[in-house]
């Protein structure tokens, strides 16, 4: 059974990690939203990097069956769905806790299930961002990993250079 | 060492199959160009589709360590290599016979190497698509598990349907 | 003579109905503007279920003669009018408060009239999005037929789903 | 019960009456495709003045009620179906001969009905076009009142000049 | 020597004649940014009539050699430079006081240099705009050939029109 | 007055070098047609080079005042002639020996004036890029700062290699 899984990856954090550990029994494909988006402090990394991130996540997590696919976003809901399975190897199930992806998916006809969400208030991209912009730490929120990931490439010093854009 | 691989891969075949063997010293990326394209006889296949033979080509070849990116075009050769750059986990080196790609991308400072082609006259998309359309034996050009996925999604039946589209 | 109206209409309501019945000398052509737009709480219904409300008040008015035509975004003021005009069936004269409107199109060399807004504070779109939302009675605001058709697609609750985004 | 009708109509010819008076059953929606097009031979029309023709030719055929709904292309075979029917009224069967069409709507799980193609060797928009271009009889092959309005906006000699675009 | 220089031109005022008069050693690149933007209060004017200002105010001031680009925004920061790049005469340095701008440049291994900003309160697009919409003295902000520009296109008045749009 | 001239300059040659000698009346505005193409046979100068091309030639040419404007495809003959228009300088006159351009631009209400071809046999931009790639003689077919520029890009190199694509 494959489970898509949506978001922005802005990074990946623990709480993806807590997803993928009671996921276990599907094969997870980690579909990047607003591919097209980066150097903002939105969207501060590229898909390609967001990409690496999970990559390498996965293989700190001994995860061996996966998929990654970056899709760009339409800017029309009604039509997402379609547009994203396009992209995207089939799948049975879909993995969301939010409201606006249960309702457009539900319409085509998918399962959507809901995991709890853990540890909101901390394992979350903009807390993340957040923490990275005032130099506390945030490390230990995502994979050790990303962090190393993200300072090879310097995305830290860059959240905090793009922190007004 | 990243190498990275662009095709339409419609579908793979063994002409990709080969490229890989003789590329065993690189991680490869497979970037799928016109993703947003299928269901015509030049690109019957969605990127979703064309995402799974790769990754299914990939199990029967034994390759451990890849990577798939559905690349949308933009019509645009100039940003090309950038635009595809921006989707990708970074890549040291750009594996391609076409004349195009290696002008592209030289340009942007990449180094591009070429495969030979290897029996071009039968291992070719196109080659394929028209013997599917034409019943002709087709199987054998194909890895194993790329045929079966095509049988099992009815791929061989809709290039026959979309001959002249 | 032909009059163009240009709104979102999500939903169709009483202010609407309140034009058209103002503008009877008038073959009206309904533009529904931000087409593409839909699943969200700003835009709950498609392009497709705006254009049933819209005919189906016509016929619960008995207005005869009208022309519905969806319009997507291209996000350009400056080329707007032209982008709508060459959609539409040709128009004598534009029917519109909204000043941005009134610019554009009286560049373009239209007549654009206005007609007095009435009972603006409960006859508006967004206010009847939130009286859903919010569980009030908001089917008064609304024709009788616009409201069964959106109990009908489930709008009312898909609206309440939406409400954050 | 509600048919989709999907073609161009550059012109709306007496093809399409054919079909009109063979599908007396359903409510039709013409879908008005490559909407964005004109000015060119292939494309002569707008998208506005092809609503026109359409809604002419109701009236002439004393055809009460139907829809007409102008659609962009996407260049995007995969989502098309999805996208059309984002901008439509909902529709219970689709009308069409074409193979692409069947494919596409069929795979979405819509009822695909075939009508025999009548006197297709001159009720053809291509013939059509190419008659009015050698300045040959063809207002025999349309309905009255489209050649009336093709006459009015001097799409006749539109023609004529574009013969090379 | 070129310099590029980017800008919204909203409109172009002294503290981009500052910015000229600091640059003389090189010739000047001007790169009008979201140039399908207009007739919004935040973005007034086209691209076409900012090209003017420019032009008027190189008049003006003197300056033979320099070159004007309107550029369209892509949405994608990522890819922005390149975009730019593909659309301008080639360029040696960057010119800008933006975080932004020279994150995605450098990153390019373009040379960005910054200019000390000058009279940052009164020089600025907005404060101009919000001057104008107020009936305040806004024409010893601007070069004397780009306030009378402005009026002869009636700018002012459409910026007061324009306020909440 | 202004005049309007539409061009893909591919490259700019000594047909276009005829036509600013025959309208010394006017300042001209080069409107640089299909800005994001290039990298093809058909295409092979990106927007800003054959901006470069055209500046330099007028300066060979010692025209003091003129205009250029990139102008991307919209694919939209209906629109274009406005899409244009919100680029480019304000313009009196469009100067073009082109059917499609005469019919899209004097249906916005604009003067089109026809100029003599001069030599259509050889300077054309088809003819030149062909000699170009058949190392035949074609420098005496642009400007002298043309076929300088041209080969300090190396374009006469890159159309070679371009030439099936």
């Amino acid at each position: 059974m494959r489970a898509l899984v949506i978001g922005r990856f802005q990074p990946f954090h623990k709480g993806h990690v807590f997803l993928v550990e009671n996921s276990r029994e599907y094969e997870l494909i980690f579909a990047i939203g607003s591919a097209y988006k980066s150097f903002s402090f939105e969207n501060p990394f590229t898909a390609g990097e967001r990409y690496e991130m999970i990559y390498n996540a996965m293989e700190e997590l001994s995860v061996k069956k996966f998929f990654v696919v970056p899709v760009p976003d339409i800017n029309r809901h009604g039509v997402y769905a379609k547009h994203l399975a396009d992209l995207s190897p089939s799948f049975d199930v879909v993995i969301s806790n939010n409201e606006l992806i249960k309702e457009i998916f539900e319409r085509e006809g998918y399962e959507v299930k809901e995991t709890g969400l853990h540890k909101r208030e901390e394992y979350q991209g903009k807390v993340i961002r957040e923490r990275i912009a005032e130099n506390k730490e945030w490390e230990n929120l995502v994979p050790r990993s990303v962090a190393e990931f993200i300072k090879e490439i310097g995305g830290d010093e860059r959240i905090r250079k793009l922190v007004n854009f």
